[in-house]
Protein backbone atom coordinates (compact mmCIF):
# COMPACT_ATOMS: atom_id res chain seq x y z
CA UNK A 1 0.00 0.00 0.00
CA UNK A 2 1.47 3.00 -0.92
CA UNK A 3 -1.16 5.53 0.33
CA UNK A 4 -3.27 6.08 3.71
CA UNK A 5 -6.07 7.24 2.71
CA UNK A 6 -8.84 4.50 2.60
CA UNK A 7 -11.85 4.33 0.45
CA UNK A 8 -14.32 1.79 -0.59
CA UNK A 9 -12.41 0.06 -3.80
CA UNK A 10 -12.88 -3.04 -5.59
CA UNK A 11 -10.09 -4.53 -7.65
CA UNK A 12 -11.29 -6.85 -10.28
CA UNK A 13 -14.25 -7.95 -7.54
CA UNK A 14 -12.23 -7.78 -5.03
CA UNK A 15 -12.02 -5.10 -1.88
CA UNK A 16 -8.57 -5.05 -1.90
CA UNK A 17 -6.79 -1.68 -2.66
CA UNK A 18 -3.52 -3.58 -4.30
CA UNK A 19 -2.46 -3.66 -7.92
CA UNK A 20 1.00 -5.18 -9.06
CA UNK A 21 3.62 -3.26 -10.22
CA UNK A 22 3.64 -4.78 -13.75
CA UNK A 23 0.28 -3.38 -14.29
CA UNK A 24 0.45 -1.76 -17.95
CA UNK A 25 -2.24 0.97 -16.24
CA UNK A 26 0.95 1.89 -14.12
CA UNK A 27 3.87 1.34 -16.49
CA UNK A 28 2.12 2.96 -19.66
CA UNK A 29 -0.91 4.40 -18.92
CA UNK A 30 -2.37 1.90 -20.22
CA UNK A 31 -5.97 1.94 -19.90
CA UNK A 32 -9.45 4.30 -19.77
CA UNK A 33 -11.34 5.29 -16.91
CA UNK A 34 -14.93 7.42 -15.73
CA UNK A 35 -15.40 9.42 -13.01
CA UNK A 36 -19.28 9.28 -12.41
CA UNK A 37 -21.57 11.56 -10.09
CA UNK A 38 -23.44 9.58 -7.55
CA UNK A 39 -26.41 11.57 -6.63
CA UNK A 40 -28.96 9.67 -3.91
CA UNK A 41 -27.22 6.66 -4.36
CA UNK A 42 -27.26 6.30 -7.93
CA UNK A 43 -24.53 7.06 -10.34
CA UNK A 44 -25.56 9.50 -13.03
CA UNK A 45 -25.63 8.98 -16.68
CA UNK A 46 -24.32 5.52 -16.08
CA UNK A 47 -25.14 4.47 -19.43
CA UNK A 48 -23.05 6.91 -21.35
CA UNK A 49 -20.53 6.72 -18.99
CA UNK A 50 -20.46 2.79 -19.59
CA UNK A 51 -20.73 3.90 -23.62
CA UNK A 52 -17.53 6.14 -23.80
CA UNK A 53 -15.55 3.40 -21.23
CA UNK A 54 -16.13 0.95 -24.27
CA UNK A 55 -15.52 3.03 -26.84
CA UNK A 56 -12.36 4.15 -25.23
CA UNK A 57 -11.38 0.22 -24.94
CA UNK A 58 -12.41 -0.37 -28.48
CA UNK A 59 -9.62 2.07 -29.03
CA UNK A 60 -7.09 0.67 -27.17
CA UNK A 61 -8.06 -2.65 -28.44
CA UNK A 62 -8.77 -3.48 -24.68
CA UNK A 63 -11.83 -6.27 -23.85
CA UNK A 64 -14.77 -4.33 -23.84
CA UNK A 65 -16.23 -4.49 -20.13
CA UNK A 66 -18.64 -6.43 -19.33
CA UNK A 67 -21.81 -3.75 -18.19
CA UNK A 68 -23.48 -6.21 -16.47
CA UNK A 69 -20.46 -7.24 -13.77
CA UNK A 70 -19.72 -3.47 -13.63
CA UNK A 71 -22.81 -2.32 -12.54
CA UNK A 72 -23.45 -4.89 -10.16
CA UNK A 73 -19.98 -4.27 -8.81
CA UNK A 74 -20.69 -0.64 -8.47
CA UNK A 75 -24.23 -1.11 -7.12
CA UNK A 76 -22.69 -3.35 -4.58
CA UNK A 77 -20.26 -0.58 -3.54
CA UNK A 78 -22.82 1.82 -3.75
CA UNK A 79 -24.68 0.15 -1.19
CA UNK A 80 -25.29 2.80 1.86
CA UNK A 81 -23.69 5.97 0.34
CA UNK A 82 -26.03 8.95 -1.18
CA UNK A 83 -23.44 11.26 -2.95
CA UNK A 84 -20.50 10.26 -3.64
CA UNK A 85 -17.87 10.00 -6.57
CA UNK A 86 -18.04 6.65 -8.49
CA UNK A 87 -14.47 5.90 -10.61
CA UNK A 88 -14.19 3.42 -12.81
CA UNK A 89 -10.48 2.27 -14.16
CA UNK A 90 -10.11 -0.15 -17.07
CA UNK A 91 -6.48 -1.16 -17.36
CA UNK A 92 -4.86 -3.92 -20.00
CA UNK A 93 -3.23 -5.62 -16.93
CA UNK A 94 -0.24 -7.30 -16.85
CA UNK A 95 1.88 -8.89 -19.63
CA UNK A 96 2.98 -8.22 -23.09
CA UNK A 97 6.69 -7.46 -23.63
CA UNK A 98 7.63 -3.75 -23.42
CA UNK A 99 4.95 -2.02 -24.88
CA UNK A 100 3.57 -4.42 -27.08
CA UNK A 101 0.38 -5.49 -25.17
CA UNK A 102 0.06 -9.32 -24.59
CA UNK A 103 -1.65 -11.32 -27.27
CA UNK A 104 -4.93 -11.85 -24.80
CA UNK A 105 -5.10 -9.36 -22.13
CA UNK A 106 -6.49 -10.00 -18.74
CA UNK A 107 -7.93 -6.53 -18.30
CA UNK A 108 -7.61 -4.85 -14.05
CA UNK A 109 -10.95 -3.40 -13.46
CA UNK A 110 -10.80 -0.81 -10.54
CA UNK A 111 -14.05 0.76 -8.75
CA UNK A 112 -13.40 3.38 -6.37
CA UNK A 113 -15.62 5.37 -4.05
CA UNK A 114 -14.55 8.65 -3.10
CA UNK A 115 -16.16 11.69 -0.88
CA UNK A 116 -18.16 14.00 -3.11
CA UNK A 117 -15.45 16.93 -3.88
CA UNK A 118 -15.81 20.51 -1.93
CA UNK A 119 -17.40 21.93 -5.36
CA UNK A 120 -19.15 25.16 -3.88
CA UNK A 121 -22.74 25.82 -4.93
CA UNK A 122 -21.38 29.26 -5.37
CA UNK A 123 -19.33 28.17 -8.18
CA UNK A 124 -23.17 27.29 -10.41
CA UNK A 125 -24.45 30.36 -8.92
CA UNK A 126 -22.23 33.33 -9.31
CA UNK A 127 -19.94 31.60 -11.75
CA UNK A 128 -16.40 30.85 -11.38
CA UNK A 129 -12.80 32.50 -12.94
CA UNK A 130 -10.59 31.05 -14.90
CA UNK A 131 -7.02 31.34 -16.07
CA UNK A 132 -5.18 30.53 -19.61
CA UNK A 133 -3.13 27.77 -19.21
CA UNK A 134 0.65 27.74 -20.72
CA UNK A 135 0.70 23.73 -20.89
CA UNK A 136 -0.73 22.85 -24.48
CA UNK A 137 -2.22 19.61 -25.31
CA UNK A 138 -0.86 17.53 -27.67
CA UNK A 139 -2.36 16.75 -30.56
CA UNK A 140 -3.03 12.67 -31.52
CA UNK A 141 -6.20 12.17 -33.23
CA UNK A 142 -6.43 8.35 -32.45
CA UNK A 143 -6.35 8.90 -28.15
CA UNK A 144 -8.58 12.41 -29.30
CA UNK A 145 -11.98 12.19 -27.01
CA UNK A 146 -11.23 9.49 -25.47
CA UNK A 147 -10.64 9.49 -21.39
CA UNK A 148 -6.82 7.58 -21.22
CA UNK A 149 -4.75 7.20 -18.55
CA UNK A 150 -2.20 9.50 -19.69
CA UNK A 151 -2.86 12.90 -18.02
CA UNK A 152 0.45 14.23 -17.06
CA UNK A 153 -0.64 17.42 -19.26
CA UNK A 154 -3.23 18.35 -17.08
CA UNK A 155 -1.26 17.49 -14.02
CA UNK A 156 1.33 19.85 -15.17
CA UNK A 157 -1.23 22.47 -16.65
CA UNK A 158 -2.79 22.29 -12.51
CA UNK A 159 0.31 23.21 -11.50
CA UNK A 160 0.29 26.25 -13.04
CA UNK A 161 -1.85 28.36 -10.62
CA UNK A 162 -2.85 28.25 -6.64
CA UNK A 163 -4.90 30.96 -6.44
CA UNK A 164 -7.88 29.82 -4.83
CA UNK A 165 -10.29 32.16 -6.61
CA UNK A 166 -9.37 30.63 -9.76
CA UNK A 167 -11.14 27.39 -10.15
CA UNK A 168 -10.09 26.37 -13.90
CA UNK A 169 -7.54 26.57 -16.44
CA UNK A 170 -8.50 26.62 -19.89
CA UNK A 171 -6.08 24.65 -22.34
CA UNK A 172 -4.77 25.32 -25.67
CA UNK A 173 -3.70 22.84 -28.89
CA UNK A 174 -0.11 23.46 -30.45
CA UNK A 175 -1.92 25.82 -32.70
CA UNK A 176 -2.99 28.08 -30.12
CA UNK A 177 -6.84 27.24 -30.32
CA UNK A 178 -9.00 26.67 -26.99
CA UNK A 179 -9.73 23.11 -26.38
CA UNK A 180 -10.58 22.82 -22.66
CA UNK A 181 -10.32 23.24 -19.50
CA UNK A 182 -8.02 20.91 -17.51
CA UNK A 183 -11.28 18.99 -15.72
CA UNK A 184 -13.96 20.84 -17.91
CA UNK A 185 -15.10 21.04 -21.39
CA UNK A 186 -15.46 24.58 -22.58
CA UNK A 187 -18.45 26.33 -24.01
CA UNK A 188 -19.59 29.56 -25.41
CA UNK A 189 -22.66 31.65 -26.60
CA UNK A 190 -22.09 34.05 -28.94
CA UNK A 191 -25.13 35.94 -30.76
CA UNK A 192 -27.96 33.04 -31.00
CA UNK A 193 -25.05 30.08 -30.78
CA UNK A 194 -23.88 27.90 -28.33
CA UNK A 195 -20.06 26.88 -29.58
CA UNK A 196 -17.52 24.20 -27.84
CA UNK A 197 -14.19 23.35 -29.51
CA UNK A 198 -14.02 20.25 -31.77
CA UNK A 199 -12.17 17.67 -30.25
CA UNK A 200 -10.93 15.80 -33.41
CA UNK A 201 -7.14 16.12 -32.57
CA UNK A 202 -6.94 16.55 -28.40
CA UNK A 203 -9.05 16.84 -25.33
CA UNK A 204 -11.69 14.63 -23.59
CA UNK A 205 -15.23 14.80 -24.86
CA UNK A 206 -17.10 14.90 -21.83
CA UNK A 207 -20.23 13.16 -20.79
CA UNK A 208 -21.50 16.58 -19.65
CA UNK A 209 -20.59 17.69 -22.73
CA UNK A 210 -22.80 15.68 -24.90
CA UNK A 211 -25.60 16.07 -22.52
CA UNK A 212 -25.43 19.67 -22.76
CA UNK A 213 -25.36 19.75 -26.32
CA UNK A 214 -28.70 17.54 -26.04
CA UNK A 215 -30.34 19.86 -23.98
CA UNK A 216 -29.12 22.89 -26.07
CA UNK A 217 -30.65 20.87 -29.02
CA UNK A 218 -34.15 20.60 -27.29
CA UNK A 219 -34.11 24.35 -26.40
CA UNK A 220 -34.04 25.20 -29.73
CA UNK A 221 -30.14 26.44 -29.51
CA UNK A 222 -28.28 26.00 -32.48
CA UNK A 223 -25.24 24.40 -31.35
CA UNK A 224 -21.74 24.33 -33.06
CA UNK A 225 -18.49 22.46 -32.88
CA UNK A 226 -15.79 24.28 -33.88
CA UNK A 227 -12.29 26.13 -34.33
CA UNK A 228 -11.92 28.64 -31.03
CA UNK A 229 -9.23 31.08 -30.42
CA UNK A 230 -8.85 32.58 -27.27
CA UNK A 231 -10.40 35.89 -29.12
CA UNK A 232 -13.56 34.02 -29.38
CA UNK A 233 -13.84 33.26 -25.90
CA UNK A 234 -12.98 36.37 -24.77
CA UNK A 235 -15.21 37.97 -27.50
CA UNK A 236 -18.37 35.58 -26.62
CA UNK A 237 -21.38 36.97 -24.48
CA UNK A 238 -21.47 33.80 -22.33
CA UNK A 239 -18.94 31.07 -21.48
CA UNK A 240 -19.38 28.12 -19.16
CA UNK A 241 -17.23 24.92 -18.03
CA UNK A 242 -19.10 21.64 -17.90
CA UNK A 243 -18.23 18.39 -15.80
CA UNK A 244 -19.99 15.39 -14.71
CA UNK A 245 -18.77 16.66 -11.08
CA UNK A 246 -19.28 20.44 -11.48
CA UNK A 247 -22.64 20.30 -14.09
CA UNK A 248 -22.49 23.58 -15.37
CA UNK A 249 -19.97 26.47 -14.11
CA UNK A 250 -20.54 30.00 -15.30
CA UNK A 251 -17.31 31.65 -16.24
CA UNK A 252 -17.27 35.54 -15.09
CA UNK A 253 -13.72 36.27 -15.72
CA UNK A 254 -10.52 35.74 -17.35
CA UNK A 255 -7.66 37.93 -17.20
CA UNK A 256 -9.34 41.19 -17.53
CA UNK A 257 -12.35 40.29 -19.31
CA UNK A 258 -15.41 39.72 -16.93
CA UNK A 259 -18.73 38.61 -17.93
CA UNK A 260 -21.93 38.61 -15.92
CA UNK A 261 -23.68 34.72 -15.76
CA UNK A 262 -26.14 35.13 -19.04
CA UNK A 263 -29.32 33.65 -20.12
CA UNK A 264 -28.35 30.61 -22.16
CA UNK A 265 -26.20 29.45 -19.31
CA UNK A 266 -28.81 29.71 -16.36
CA UNK A 267 -31.45 28.26 -19.05
CA UNK A 268 -28.99 25.08 -19.55
CA UNK A 269 -28.44 24.52 -15.69
CA UNK A 270 -32.03 24.74 -15.17
CA UNK A 271 -33.01 22.01 -17.86
CA UNK A 272 -29.96 19.76 -16.42
CA UNK A 273 -31.44 20.10 -12.89
CA UNK A 274 -34.98 18.92 -14.40
CA UNK A 275 -33.31 16.10 -16.31
CA UNK A 276 -31.64 15.02 -13.16
CA UNK A 277 -34.47 14.45 -11.50
CA UNK A 278 -36.25 12.55 -14.14
CA UNK A 279 -36.45 8.94 -14.50
CA UNK A 280 -33.39 6.72 -12.73
CA UNK A 281 -30.15 7.90 -12.98
CA UNK A 282 -28.82 3.82 -13.99
CA UNK A 283 -31.49 4.40 -17.23
CA UNK A 284 -29.55 7.57 -18.81
CA UNK B 1 -2.68 -8.56 -7.24
CA UNK B 2 -3.72 -8.44 -10.75
CA UNK B 3 -1.03 -10.23 -12.46
CA UNK B 4 0.53 -13.54 -11.58
CA UNK B 5 3.97 -13.50 -12.54
CA UNK B 6 6.35 -12.45 -9.85
CA UNK B 7 9.38 -10.99 -10.19
CA UNK B 8 11.56 -9.40 -7.57
CA UNK B 9 10.12 -6.12 -6.68
CA UNK B 10 11.18 -3.50 -4.10
CA UNK B 11 7.78 -1.15 -3.57
CA UNK B 12 9.53 1.97 -0.89
CA UNK B 13 11.87 -0.24 -0.28
CA UNK B 14 9.51 -3.23 0.64
CA UNK B 15 9.48 -6.57 -1.13
CA UNK B 16 5.40 -6.95 -1.33
CA UNK B 17 4.53 -6.13 -5.42
CA UNK B 18 1.47 -3.69 -4.63
CA UNK B 19 0.65 -0.14 -5.52
CA UNK B 20 -2.64 1.45 -3.99
CA UNK B 21 -5.35 2.05 -6.77
CA UNK B 22 -4.98 5.75 -5.84
CA UNK B 23 -1.67 6.03 -6.46
CA UNK B 24 -1.42 8.82 -9.02
CA UNK B 25 1.31 6.84 -11.06
CA UNK B 26 -2.05 5.02 -12.03
CA UNK B 27 -4.50 7.54 -12.05
CA UNK B 28 -2.73 9.89 -14.45
CA UNK B 29 0.76 8.74 -15.38
CA UNK B 30 2.39 11.01 -12.86
CA UNK B 31 6.06 9.91 -12.81
CA UNK B 32 8.67 8.65 -14.16
CA UNK B 33 11.04 5.25 -15.09
CA UNK B 34 13.76 4.09 -15.89
CA UNK B 35 15.15 1.00 -17.78
CA UNK B 36 18.53 -0.10 -17.06
CA UNK B 37 20.64 -3.06 -18.27
CA UNK B 38 22.41 -4.94 -16.01
CA UNK B 39 25.13 -7.37 -16.53
CA UNK B 40 27.67 -9.17 -14.39
CA UNK B 41 25.41 -7.87 -12.00
CA UNK B 42 25.71 -4.29 -12.81
CA UNK B 43 23.65 -1.80 -13.90
CA UNK B 44 24.86 -0.09 -16.85
CA UNK B 45 25.28 3.42 -17.00
CA UNK B 46 23.87 3.51 -13.05
CA UNK B 47 24.94 7.75 -13.12
CA UNK B 48 23.39 8.82 -16.64
CA UNK B 49 20.27 6.84 -15.71
CA UNK B 50 19.93 8.23 -12.19
CA UNK B 51 20.70 11.83 -13.73
CA UNK B 52 17.32 11.76 -16.31
CA UNK B 53 15.30 10.05 -13.25
CA UNK B 54 16.11 13.20 -11.57
CA UNK B 55 15.87 15.35 -14.76
CA UNK B 56 12.20 13.68 -15.47
CA UNK B 57 11.28 14.80 -11.61
CA UNK B 58 12.37 17.94 -11.74
CA UNK B 59 10.28 18.81 -14.72
CA UNK B 60 6.93 17.34 -13.16
CA UNK B 61 8.04 18.53 -9.56
CA UNK B 62 8.25 15.39 -8.01
CA UNK B 63 10.92 15.50 -5.03
CA UNK B 64 14.38 14.46 -6.52
CA UNK B 65 15.05 10.90 -5.84
CA UNK B 66 17.58 9.69 -3.11
CA UNK B 67 20.76 8.50 -5.10
CA UNK B 68 22.28 6.77 -2.34
CA UNK B 69 18.98 4.88 -1.15
CA UNK B 70 18.25 3.96 -4.62
CA UNK B 71 21.14 2.79 -5.54
CA UNK B 72 21.39 0.40 -2.32
CA UNK B 73 17.73 -0.70 -3.40
CA UNK B 74 19.31 -1.73 -6.53
CA UNK B 75 22.44 -3.29 -5.02
CA UNK B 76 20.00 -5.33 -2.62
CA UNK B 77 17.80 -6.32 -5.73
CA UNK B 78 20.59 -7.45 -7.84
CA UNK B 79 21.94 -9.51 -5.66
CA UNK B 80 22.75 -13.05 -7.18
CA UNK B 81 21.79 -12.05 -10.43
CA UNK B 82 23.76 -11.76 -13.53
CA UNK B 83 22.37 -10.46 -16.32
CA UNK B 84 18.49 -9.03 -16.40
CA UNK B 85 16.82 -5.72 -16.50
CA UNK B 86 16.24 -3.28 -13.75
CA UNK B 87 13.46 -1.27 -14.16
CA UNK B 88 13.31 2.14 -11.73
CA UNK B 89 9.75 4.38 -11.28
CA UNK B 90 8.99 7.07 -9.49
CA UNK B 91 5.21 8.14 -8.86
CA UNK B 92 4.26 11.23 -7.27
CA UNK B 93 2.34 8.37 -5.05
CA UNK B 94 -1.02 9.11 -3.95
CA UNK B 95 -2.99 12.22 -3.20
CA UNK B 96 -3.72 15.26 -4.60
CA UNK B 97 -7.44 16.77 -5.43
CA UNK B 98 -7.93 15.33 -9.46
CA UNK B 99 -5.36 16.33 -11.16
CA UNK B 100 -3.79 18.71 -8.54
CA UNK B 101 -0.72 17.15 -6.63
CA UNK B 102 0.00 17.53 -3.09
CA UNK B 103 1.14 20.08 -1.64
CA UNK B 104 3.85 17.47 -0.34
CA UNK B 105 4.21 14.52 -2.50
CA UNK B 106 5.11 11.05 -1.09
CA UNK B 107 6.83 9.38 -3.88
CA UNK B 108 6.43 5.74 -4.80
CA UNK B 109 9.23 4.13 -5.38
CA UNK B 110 9.20 1.23 -6.87
CA UNK B 111 12.54 -1.37 -8.39
CA UNK B 112 11.76 -4.30 -10.17
CA UNK B 113 14.13 -6.81 -11.98
CA UNK B 114 13.01 -8.56 -15.29
CA UNK B 115 14.75 -11.09 -16.83
CA UNK B 116 17.33 -10.25 -19.81
CA UNK B 117 14.71 -10.27 -22.87
CA UNK B 118 15.03 -12.04 -25.82
CA UNK B 119 17.44 -10.21 -28.03
CA UNK B 120 18.72 -11.88 -30.51
CA UNK B 121 22.45 -11.62 -31.18
CA UNK B 122 21.73 -11.46 -34.82
CA UNK B 123 19.63 -8.44 -34.86
CA UNK B 124 22.99 -6.57 -33.71
CA UNK B 125 25.25 -8.50 -36.26
CA UNK B 126 23.07 -8.93 -39.30
CA UNK B 127 20.63 -6.19 -38.48
CA UNK B 128 16.74 -5.73 -38.53
CA UNK B 129 14.38 -5.06 -40.82
CA UNK B 130 11.40 -1.75 -39.66
CA UNK B 131 8.46 -0.05 -40.64
CA UNK B 132 6.78 3.38 -40.21
CA UNK B 133 4.53 3.76 -37.89
CA UNK B 134 0.90 5.54 -38.58
CA UNK B 135 0.45 6.48 -34.84
CA UNK B 136 2.17 9.81 -34.51
CA UNK B 137 4.09 11.50 -31.44
CA UNK B 138 2.04 14.76 -30.39
CA UNK B 139 4.01 17.34 -30.17
CA UNK B 140 5.14 18.69 -25.94
CA UNK B 141 8.07 20.82 -25.61
CA UNK B 142 7.55 20.28 -21.51
CA UNK B 143 7.20 16.36 -21.89
CA UNK B 144 9.54 16.14 -24.37
CA UNK B 145 12.58 14.34 -23.66
CA UNK B 146 11.75 12.51 -20.40
CA UNK B 147 10.72 9.41 -19.85
CA UNK B 148 7.43 9.46 -18.09
CA UNK B 149 4.70 6.77 -17.46
CA UNK B 150 2.42 8.63 -20.05
CA UNK B 151 3.45 5.95 -23.42
CA UNK B 152 0.06 5.30 -24.78
CA UNK B 153 1.48 6.06 -28.04
CA UNK B 154 4.16 3.86 -27.89
CA UNK B 155 1.72 0.87 -27.34
CA UNK B 156 -0.23 1.42 -29.70
CA UNK B 157 2.10 2.04 -32.30
CA UNK B 158 3.82 -1.35 -31.29
CA UNK B 159 0.09 -2.73 -31.80
CA UNK B 160 0.94 -2.28 -35.45
CA UNK B 161 2.57 -4.77 -36.75
CA UNK B 162 2.70 -8.59 -36.12
CA UNK B 163 5.62 -9.56 -38.55
CA UNK B 164 8.37 -11.12 -36.03
CA UNK B 165 10.71 -9.97 -38.76
CA UNK B 166 10.25 -6.44 -38.15
CA UNK B 167 11.69 -5.68 -34.94
CA UNK B 168 10.92 -1.68 -34.41
CA UNK B 169 8.62 0.81 -35.93
CA UNK B 170 9.50 4.17 -36.61
CA UNK B 171 7.46 7.19 -35.46
CA UNK B 172 6.11 10.80 -36.80
CA UNK B 173 5.41 13.20 -35.05
CA UNK B 174 2.29 15.52 -36.18
CA UNK B 175 4.52 17.40 -39.05
CA UNK B 176 6.07 14.34 -40.66
CA UNK B 177 9.13 14.04 -39.12
CA UNK B 178 10.98 11.17 -37.88
CA UNK B 179 11.42 11.41 -34.22
CA UNK B 180 12.22 8.19 -32.39
CA UNK B 181 11.25 4.24 -32.88
CA UNK B 182 9.15 2.89 -30.52
CA UNK B 183 11.26 1.45 -28.31
CA UNK B 184 15.01 3.05 -29.51
CA UNK B 185 16.47 6.36 -30.77
CA UNK B 186 17.53 6.22 -34.51
CA UNK B 187 20.33 7.54 -35.90
CA UNK B 188 21.34 7.60 -39.63
CA UNK B 189 24.70 8.47 -41.69
CA UNK B 190 24.74 10.40 -44.59
CA UNK B 191 28.24 10.66 -45.99
CA UNK B 192 30.59 11.83 -43.31
CA UNK B 193 27.63 12.49 -40.64
CA UNK B 194 25.87 10.95 -37.76
CA UNK B 195 22.21 12.56 -37.61
CA UNK B 196 20.05 11.84 -35.10
CA UNK B 197 16.30 14.07 -34.60
CA UNK B 198 15.57 16.89 -32.32
CA UNK B 199 13.59 15.89 -29.41
CA UNK B 200 13.02 19.19 -28.22
CA UNK B 201 9.19 18.75 -28.69
CA UNK B 202 8.35 15.02 -28.40
CA UNK B 203 10.49 11.31 -27.87
CA UNK B 204 12.14 10.29 -25.08
CA UNK B 205 16.53 11.21 -24.74
CA UNK B 206 17.74 8.02 -24.30
CA UNK B 207 20.82 7.30 -22.42
CA UNK B 208 22.11 5.20 -25.43
CA UNK B 209 21.57 8.07 -27.86
CA UNK B 210 24.05 10.29 -25.70
CA UNK B 211 26.66 7.88 -25.33
CA UNK B 212 26.44 7.47 -29.22
CA UNK B 213 26.80 11.03 -29.98
CA UNK B 214 29.90 10.95 -27.32
CA UNK B 215 31.65 7.96 -28.76
CA UNK B 216 31.02 9.04 -32.35
CA UNK B 217 32.62 12.76 -31.58
CA UNK B 218 35.44 11.11 -29.96
CA UNK B 219 35.39 8.87 -33.04
CA UNK B 220 36.18 12.40 -34.77
CA UNK B 221 32.67 12.06 -36.33
CA UNK B 222 30.76 14.91 -36.67
CA UNK B 223 27.26 14.42 -35.17
CA UNK B 224 24.18 16.47 -36.02
CA UNK B 225 20.68 17.12 -33.94
CA UNK B 226 18.43 17.93 -36.90
CA UNK B 227 15.11 17.64 -38.61
CA UNK B 228 15.14 14.18 -40.33
CA UNK B 229 11.99 13.31 -43.17
CA UNK B 230 10.91 9.63 -43.92
CA UNK B 231 12.90 10.45 -47.10
CA UNK B 232 16.27 11.99 -45.74
CA UNK B 233 15.90 7.78 -43.36
CA UNK B 234 15.45 6.39 -47.05
CA UNK B 235 18.08 8.24 -48.40
CA UNK B 236 20.54 7.76 -45.60
CA UNK B 237 23.73 5.22 -45.94
CA UNK B 238 23.51 4.01 -42.86
CA UNK B 239 20.99 3.51 -40.47
CA UNK B 240 20.47 2.36 -36.90
CA UNK B 241 18.56 1.79 -33.48
CA UNK B 242 19.91 2.61 -30.19
CA UNK B 243 18.39 2.01 -26.52
CA UNK B 244 20.15 0.65 -23.38
CA UNK B 245 18.97 -2.63 -23.77
CA UNK B 246 19.60 -3.47 -27.39
CA UNK B 247 22.85 -1.65 -28.07
CA UNK B 248 22.92 -0.85 -31.31
CA UNK B 249 20.73 -2.56 -33.91
CA UNK B 250 21.70 -1.64 -37.28
CA UNK B 251 18.33 -1.55 -39.90
CA UNK B 252 19.09 -2.99 -42.91
CA UNK B 253 15.41 -2.56 -44.16
CA UNK B 254 12.47 -0.43 -44.69
CA UNK B 255 9.80 -1.33 -46.83
CA UNK B 256 11.40 -1.13 -50.39
CA UNK B 257 14.27 0.10 -49.26
CA UNK B 258 17.31 -2.37 -48.05
CA UNK B 259 20.86 -1.11 -46.51
CA UNK B 260 23.96 -3.33 -45.27
CA UNK B 261 25.41 -3.04 -42.13
CA UNK B 262 27.61 0.11 -42.58
CA UNK B 263 31.20 0.90 -41.36
CA UNK B 264 30.21 3.76 -38.87
CA UNK B 265 27.49 1.45 -37.67
CA UNK B 266 30.37 -0.83 -36.88
CA UNK B 267 32.64 1.07 -35.52
CA UNK B 268 30.13 2.34 -32.57
CA UNK B 269 29.03 -1.06 -31.94
CA UNK B 270 32.48 -1.73 -31.16
CA UNK B 271 33.44 1.48 -29.29
CA UNK B 272 30.22 0.54 -26.85
CA UNK B 273 31.48 -3.31 -26.63
CA UNK B 274 34.95 -1.98 -25.34
CA UNK B 275 33.69 1.15 -23.14
CA UNK B 276 30.79 -1.93 -21.50
CA UNK B 277 34.35 -3.60 -20.50
CA UNK B 278 35.69 -0.47 -18.99
CA UNK B 279 35.73 0.34 -15.20
CA UNK B 280 32.58 -0.10 -13.18
CA UNK B 281 29.00 0.05 -14.60
CA UNK B 282 27.66 1.97 -11.66
CA UNK B 283 30.19 4.25 -12.23
CA UNK B 284 29.37 5.59 -15.72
Amino acid sequence: MTSNVTIPVLVNGKPVDCISSLDRGLLFGDGVFETLAVTGGEPRFWLRHLQRLAEGCRRLGLPLPDASRLRDEAAALLTGNDACVLKIIMTRGAGGRGYRPPGKAQPTRILQLHPWPELPQECADSGVRVCLCTMRLGSNPQLAGIKHLNRLEQVLARQEWDDPDIREGLMLDGGGCVIEGTMSNLFVVSGENLLTPNLGRCGVAGIMRTVMMELASSLGIAVSVCKLQPVDVEQADEVFLTNSLIGVWPVIGLGERAWSVGRVTRQLQERLSKLETEGTAWQH
